[in-house]
C-alpha cells in the first residue's frame, strides 16, 4: 500500500503511541527490493524504537516533518540528504487540512482497539493521529496488545472545523472534555489491521542534578514573588513544561513547593507529572502524550484507574492551540539551547547551522503563554560552551516572545524591559561567572555603535567560530586558571 | 493629574484617533517647569501631530511602548535615551491586565462623544483605548469636535475576560459584532474632559510605483494559482494588509483582480480598503483604525453612511487576536525590511541594531494566518542595499512563520520546503539580479560546512558591515558596470 513518492502520516508523539511494525517492515522492504522507495513521513513528534534510524538507513525518508530526535536521521538532515521541515507542532495538520502540504496517501495509527462503531482508540499519544486518519486516503491500524485496554476513555478527540466557518475551540478549563473518545472515520478507509505487542520506548530523561535543582529553585522563588505581587490571582495558572531533563526537574521541584491544586496543560506528560498527581499537587493533567521511564510506565499503565479522572490526552493541535493557550493564561516552561544578551532564544540549531531536534511545541506555547520561560544550564561541555552568547546564530523565539530566562546562576525577568536593560540583567543574573566579563566586554564595545539593540556584527558570532576552531568559547588566555577566578563586576 | 514617574495610556493607532491636546500640553509643561517629568507612555500604535517628537524633545518619555514611527523619538531610542519596548500589538493590554507592566495611572482617550449612559465613543481608532480606560485609575477624555458624530455606531468594543475563567472570543466571521458601541466605565473615573477640534494627521503612504505594482501582480498570480489548486475553497479568505506603501499598493492591485466579494480583517484600514469597498470587491472591512490620505479622509468622514454597514472598528487585541486570526484563516501580507536566503525576516532593526518603527501587528498576523506573506522591494538606496541577505542580523519572523516572500523580481512559496530548498528558490525568484551570484557564492561556501541551515558565520553579516563601511552591500569590484551585466546562473 505504500509506494515510492507517497506521503505517509504515522502516529507517535515523543516516543509514545508510535506505529511500531509497519515502518520497520517498510525499511526492510526498501532494503530488500533495492529500488527507490522514498516517502514524505509526517508524525506527531519524535518516534521510539529506532524507527527513524531504520528508515534513514534504508533511504526511505525523502522528507520528514515536523520533529525528530534520532541521531542517524539528524546526521542525514545535516548532510542535506533528508529534507526536514521544522514546524510548530500545532501547525502540521492545519497545513495538511488546508491542502498546503499535498494529499496524504496513507496513515499508520497505533490503536488500543477499534470500537464496535468503528472508532479507532489511540494508545499513549493522540498527537496528529486523528487528523492523519481523517485526511488520509487509506488507514493502516496497528492494534498493540501491549497497551492496556484501560487507555480507552482517556482520549478527547476534537478537530477544528474547516475554514472559513470554523467555530471556537470550546475548552475553558484544562479539564474540559469537548470531543469524542475515539477517532471516527468511515470503516472502508481502514485498509489493513496489524497486531503488535511491543511497549513504548521508555523516556530518556535524566534525573535532576545540582544545576537543574538550582533552576527549579530559582523558578519557584520567582513564582512565589509573582503570587505576592498579585500577578497570579486566585490560583496558580495552568503549567506547560517542555520535554526534557530540565523541565522534568523543575516539575519535580514543585513537589515540595507551596503551590497547591494547580493544573497542567501541556503536550508531553512525563514522570514528574505523575509525581505531582501522586503528591496531590496537581489536580488535573492534559497532554498529547504520556512518555515515561520504564519503571513509571509499568506503574502508570498498570494503575490507570488511579489516574483516569485526572488525565486527558488530546490532539496536538488542541494541546498546543494558540487559542486555548492564550485563553488559559498558561505558564510555559521550555528549554533553550542558548540565548543571547537580549533574550533571543535558539532552540534548534547547534552552531547556527546543525539541526538538533526541532522547535517542537516551544513556539506554540511561548508566544501565547501569560509567562514564557526559557531555561538552560549556563554552560555545557565542562564550561567550554556558554549558553548565554552575544547573539544567537539562529533565532527560534525572539525578544517579543520571551518573558523570563533562567539558568542555575539565576533568573532574569525581562517583561517590560528594553534591550539595553535586558542585557545588563541577563549577563548579571544568568551567565556563568567565567563568561560574564566577556559578555560585558562585548556589550560595552557594541554600545559604541549605538542602537536600540547594540551589536558589533563583526564579533557577534566570534564565540561560535572560536568554539568550532578551538573547542572552547573562551579565548586561549582564559581557558586556564584565569577563567575560574575572574570576579564578577558590580 | 500627570506626575513624574506615572504610567499613561493614550489613544491613537497609526495616526488615527490620537489624543491631540493633553500630550502636547504635557510637553509644554515639562519645558516650562524645568524639573523632571518623565513618564511611561503606552499607546495603541503610532501617533500623529508630532506628539512623539514634542514629548521626546521635552524629555517626557522615559519609556515608550508598543510602537512608534517618529524620527526624533527613533533617534532617542537608538541613543538609548528612551527605553522602547517593541511588542506584538495584541499583547500590550494583555500584559497590563495581568499586572505585568505595573498599574496604569492615567488614560487619555480621544472621543466623538460621551453617551447619556456614560460610554466613551472612540473616534477613528479603537486601538488600546478601551482597556486603557478600563484599567487606568483616572481617565481624561478629549472630545474632538472635528471628528464626525457619524462615527458613533462604528465601533465594536469587546474585551477579553480575566483569566483563568476567560470565554472564547465569539467572532466567527469578519463582520460579526460581539461587543458594545462605546467604552463603558464608571462615570467617576472620568477626571477631566478637554475639547479639541483638529483632524487626524493624514497618512503618509505613497502611491503605487512600478515595483510595488509588480509585487501586486506576482501576488495576484499566486492567489489565482492557490484558487486553482483548491487551497482557497468557497471564496477568497479574509485579507490582512499591514500599513505602508507596499501593502497599500497590493490592495490597490486587487481592484482589477478576479476575486470578488472578499472581506478584510486587518488592523489599519487605508485608502485602498475604501477603493475596494467602492469598487464592490470588498464586502466588509474590520480594523482597529482608519488612516487615510487628506483627500480620502475628507471624503470618507463626510460620507460615513455609505460605508456604515460595511465597516467595524475593534480593539487591537481583537483585530490582532491569535484566536480569531487562526480561526478565520487569514491571508496576512506584511512588509519586510529585509529577509534572508532561508526566509527569516527582519521587520524592525536597520543594520541589526537601529530600531526603525517596531514589529507592530506583523507577528500577530503572520504566526496565525493560513498564509503569511512578506513583501519588500529587492533593493533599496539605488541598489546599494539588497533586501535579500545571507542572514538577517535581527530576526522578527523566523522560518517557522513565513510562508511566502515576494519582491518585484518574483515570489517564493516556501511552504513544505526545507531550508536548502528555500535558499535556491529565494535567490532565484526574489533577489535582484545583481545580487544573485553573490548570494549563490555565499550559499555554496556555506554548504561546505554542512548543516540543516548552512551558514558561514564569519561572512554572514559581511554585507551589512560593508554597507556600513562603504555605503554599499556590493563589493568594490561589483559596484561598477560589472554588477549590472552579471547574468543569472541557471
Amino acid at each position: 500500500m505504500i509506494h515510492d513518492g507517497m506521503r505517509v502520516g504515522a502516529s507517535g508523539f515523543t516516543r509514545a503511541g508510535d506505529a511500531k511494525a509497519v515502518p520497520v517492515a517498510l525499511a526492510q522492504r526498501a532494503r530488500q527490493e533495492g529500488k527507490p522507495l522514498c516517502i514524505t513521513l509526517m508524525t506527531g513528534a519524535s518516534l521510539g524504537h529506532d524507527v527513524d534510524r531504520m528508515l534513514t538507513e534504508a533511504h526511505v525518508l525523502a522528507r520528514r516533518l515536523p520533529f525528530q530526535v534520532d541521531k542517524t536521521l539528524r546526521d542525514a538532515i545535516n548532510r542535506g540528504e533528508v529534507m526536514f521541515i521544522d514546524q510548530h507542532l500545532s501547525e502540521t495538520v492545519e497545513l495538511l487540512r488546508a491542502n498546503q502540504l499535498g494529499k496524504l496517501d496513507v496513515a499508520i495509527i497505533e490503536a488500543t482497539a477499534i470500537t464496535e462503531s468503528g472508532g479507532i482508540v489511540p494508545t499513549t499519544s493522540v498527537g496528529n493521529s486523528a487528523s492523519f486518519a481523517i485526511l488520509a486516503e487509506k488507514v493502516i491500524v496497528e492494534i498493540n496488545l501491549a497497551q492496556p485496554l484501560g487507555l480507552q476513555g482517556l482520549h478527547d478527540i476534537w478537530i477544528p472545523g474547516r475554514r472559513p466557518n470554523r467555530e471556537p475551540l470550546p475548552i475553558i478549563h484544562p479539564r474540559d472534555r469537548v470531543g469524542t473518545s475515539a477517532i471516527d472515520i468511515p470503516h472502508e478507509k481502514i485498509a489493513a489491521i496489524v497486531i503488535t505487542d511491543q511497549a513504548d520506548s521508555p523516556s530518556t530523561v535524566l534525573p535532576p542534578d545540582t544545576e537543574t535543582s538550582l533552576i527549579a529553585g530559582h523558578l519557584i522563588e520567582f513564582f512565589q514573588h509573582e503570587v505576592s505581587r498579585g500577578r497570579m490571582p486566585g490560583r496558580f495558572p495552568p503549567l506547560q513544561a517542555g520535554i526534557g531533563t530540565i523541565a522534568n526537574a523543575v516539575l519535580a521541584g514543585f513537589v515540595d513547593a507551596p503551590f497547591d491544586a494547580f493544573e497542567i496543560y501541556s503536550e508531553v506528560l512525563q514522570d514528574s507529572t505523575f509525581d505531582l498527581l501522586d503528591a496531590g499537587k496537581v489536580t488535573f493533567a492534559s497532554g498529547a502524550s504520556i512518555t515515561l521511564s520504564a519503571a513509571r510506565q509499568a506503574q502508570v499503565l498498570g494503575e490507570l484507574d488511579r489516574y483516569r479522572s485526572r488525565l486527558v490526552l488530546r490532539p496536538q493541535e488542541v494541546s498546543n492551540h494558540p487559542e486555548v493557550i492564550r485563553r488559559l493564561g498558561l505558564i510555559a516552561l521550555n528549554t533553550a539551547l542558548e540565548f543571547d544578551i537580549y533574550g533571543n532564544v535558539n532552540s534548534t540549531h547547534v552552531g547556527g547551522t546543525h539541526m538538533m531536534n526541532g522547535i517542537g511545541g516551544s513556539g506554540d506555547f511561548s508566544r501565547h503563554a501569560s509567562c514564557a520561560i526559557f531555561a538552560t544550564k549556563s554552560t555545557a561541555k565542562d564550561g567550554c560552551i556558554s549558553s548565554v552568547v552575544p547573539m544567537v546564530p539562529h533565532c527560534d523565539h525572539n525578544e517579543h516572545d520571551v518573558d523570563v530566562v533562567v539558568t542555575e546562576q539565576g533568573l532574569a525577568d525581562l517583561r517590560g524591559l528594553a534591550p539595553r536593560e535586558r542585557a545588563a540583567l541577563i549577563v548579571r543574573n544568568c551567565a556563568h561567572p567565567k563568561y560574564r566579563d566577556l559578555l560585558r566586554d562585548y556589550y560595552q564595545d557594541a554600545l559604541q555603535g549605538g542602537g536600540h539593540t547594540p551589536h558589533r556584527l563583526e564579533q557577534a558570532f566570534a564565540w561560535h567560530t572560536r568554539l568550532r576552531d578551538t573547542g572552547s568559547m573562551l579565548p586561549a588566555a582564559r581557558t586556564s586558571a584565569q577563567a575560574s577566578v575572574t570576579p564578577a563586576r558590580a
